[in-house]
């Protein structure tokens, strides 16, 4: 029964849906094997987030993109 | 003052205005009921998931809806 | 399979038990009955903060409460 | 290497580019002065909510809106 | 530069730390294998939920334990 | 009526009270400025997390910490 939210900024269109797929499974069965948690009650929300809207260092990952970083 | 978060899957084209509403309202009589707070400084935020985003089971909520779960 | 957090301040040693279950009961049904979500896959989780990390006005709760708000 | 999610409503078009980079900068300075926390690993994340989907008063932020609120 | 928050309820005194390093790590690791995120700027917060503030299909965790689920 | 999420590690004790009301008013004031947003009804939560428990770089803060960093 954990919950897990991801959040990652939304480049190139956004994650796939097998990427999606990818990651929720795979936070799924760490809980599994690290905790013995069950999968059939484990959420796991994913939050693509505009690359203006997500900040570090003081600046927007937009603008960190733009110098190649 | 209390502050509320509700996530949901948006499916078929998401929530109604009336029922984002029912849900604003219904939270907010709850806390006032049971703990007694101001609903004039109660917060309440729905966000509204897209099914790929989504994970129970280890599977997004797309695949399961296919499935007729 | 919806997710529900609460947030409310931690007063007078917190929320007796029988207030969280009130409050995660109240949720539950309240999706239930709005979005006909299944019970059985929804969950709430409450956290109780500290008065002087919960902040409205630019005050902290805990000065709110000395002057009786 | 703080955490910060900030949630406003979607208003006129949403903020612009300056006004997030404002928040975002804002936000990580005051860390800086306040807790010496290091900008470069401070993570802001701006949530953009629609007014249907943001209640305040048990109303939806569109409705008071519409009251001159 | 992604987030990730983990909810789980906190049981038989909560978890160890090395558990919550293999949670930092594999979550970590998950997202640079899937989505090529850089580790070193990846943010992981770990939430242990006492078990009666977390609710599944209407109940506590506290009491769902006390039937042996 | 925006709702401001910080969160930081536990260290030296937690922050002082003075720190949280600072953190407050600053990013109420930020928002006011930069949003001219009602100071009345900004809700700011500060949550202290653990250090085993806030990961970087795929390592918990506590280790991170003793090495210096």
């Amino acid at each position: 029964m954990p919950y897990v939210n991801i959040k990652v900024t939304k480049e190139n269109g956004g994650l796939t849906k097998e990427e999606k797929q990818k990651l929720i499974k795979g936070v799924t069965d760490l809980l599994q094997e690290t905790l013995h948690k069950n999968p059939a009650s484990t959420v796991v929300v994913i939050d693509e987030v505009d690359m203006d809207n997500y900040g570090l260092g003081a600046e927007q990952i937009s603008d960190r993109r733009k110098r190649g970083e």
